[in-house]
């Protein structure tokens, strides 16, 4: 890995408005140095790489209240953008105000209803507080730091609150502090970002009929070339009845001899096999 | 089964509120006359039914574009009420409005912001509209069945409309027909409500070591014994890397004896198990 290619990252697209926590995943895995591209839906993001306006997307996968984010695998399968990294950022939530706004003087609190719904402990003591929905954890600074209600505030990340020059008045109010989303970083060209001091990870998609036993066959591909899985999910396919879709990753490079063969075995015992990418261990 | 066991439910649990896509499901399951008791979060209705205020509980347990719903999954964990059913609710989203509110008068439509953006292609054909967001779908056609407002419709269910005696102006305005959520009913008593014409499902949870194989290890349980696996899912632990929680669905009876050799089996070579419920298999 050169740091020649570090620097060919130069806009990176994701989701939301700019501060979102995607956006602090693109700073954490990227330095702050490189564009951060907003696009208002996932499709959009993953159409600006593929068209070529980005030369990468941060792309959320799985929350650990949440679960994965579908939606983004059905994109990863449509789009074959690879991905070269992944990541993971702990979703931290701070009561945010413009100058001049102090926590005496807020009646309001507006952000995500996922994200206040994420805030119960705090707005059960703090009574004097109202709940306002808004579309956008980091769009509800942005809206308070045009519009400069002297009542309200709002619930997002801190560089939200940095980016739209507005003041934390509560630090990390959110109730559960195990609350991550993990990240994959996409390319065109499916060249990594980054060296990889803790190893690779490959993610692949593949799909058995399910007969019974079909997925321990398929699993037998890693198990018996000692292969390591980090994660399998099944998914369903609508309107195909007993035929699923598997979602794995497992520790390896794609171009280790045993990971190598045990691709070729996956694909010899399934009816649909997509490699996503394999790419540097994150945290 | 008998008739009696469905008479005994009364009062069935659920989160959001009269009108969400868990009351339809409930209705679908259990007939019009069972009472329908709306809870604000996840957790006070799993508490509901542990401390008796309600014969069962209406669970979502995964979406087919959002994935599963790991909070309540923590729930089953830890409230341990056996899951004794299954059914699945197609998301359909309708443009409400209060009698006399026509769809010309209409500017803009409030809902929750997860339907508002499963929309998205009626509100780019009907750009007059503006999207309100609000803390609930059915909780937005409640509010303005309340307070009437000459210009505004909701996004929510046909239930919603027939509950706060609403009309629907637009049906089935959603992007994405293939938006179905999986509930559980649960109850303290384990026992089923119904026959099952489609047999049987179980659901556990479990957790290996991550050593290589160690999950190949564990379905062999079911695949030597021709289980038929229908969903797997695994979940890291936090704060116990490389120790996994594994979510796995199979055909069959609790009872039966390959089953219960399974179970045996899978206790053997797992660092803890929970036996979540066996259930008449739904659609």
């Amino acid at each position: 890995m050169t740091k020649t290619r570090k620097i060919r990252i130069r806009r990176v697209a994701f989701q939301g408005e700019l501060g979102a926590f995607s956006h602090m995943a693109i700073r954490r895995m990227l330095g702050p140095d490189v564009e951060a591209v907003p696009r208002p839906q996932f499709e959009q993001m993953f159409r600006a790489l593929a068209d070529g306006e980005v030369d990468a997307a941060m792309v959320p996968i799985e929350n650990t209240l949440h679960g994965s984010v579908h939606e983004n695998y059905d994109h990863l399968l449509k789009f074959q953008l690879p991905i070269v990294g992944e990541t993971s950022e702990r979703i931290v939530h701070n009561l945010i105000a413009p100058p001049g706004v102090s926590f005496a003087a807020v009646r309001r609190v507006f952000s995500h209803p996922v994200a206040l719904n994420q805030c119960l402990d705090f707005f059960s003591v703090n009574k004097q507080l109202e709940k306002e929905p808004f579309y956008d954890t980091a769009g509800s600074v942005k809206m308070l730091a045009a519009e400069r209600p002297p009542d309200a505030a709002a619930i997002a990340s801190t560089l939200a609150a940095e980016l739209y020059r507005c003041r934390i008045l509560r630090r990390s109010i959110e109730d559960d502090r195990q609350n991550f989303t993990r990240f994959f970083l996409l390319r065109r060209d499916g060249k990594a970002v980054s060296d990889a001091p803790r190893g690779f990870k490959t993610s692949i998609v593949f799909a058995t009929r399910n007969v019974p036993g079909s997925l321990f066959r398929a699993l037998a591909a890693l198990a018996l070339r000692d292969i390591n899985l980090v994660k399998i999910e099944s998914r369903p396919l609508r309107g195909k009845p007993w035929e699923y879709l598997f979602y794995v990753d497992f520790l390896g490079q794609r171009d280790e001899p045993a990971v190598q063969k045990a691709i070729g075995h996956l694909r010899e015992v399934s009816d649909f096999f997509q490699m996503l990418g394999s790419y540097p261990r994150g945290h």
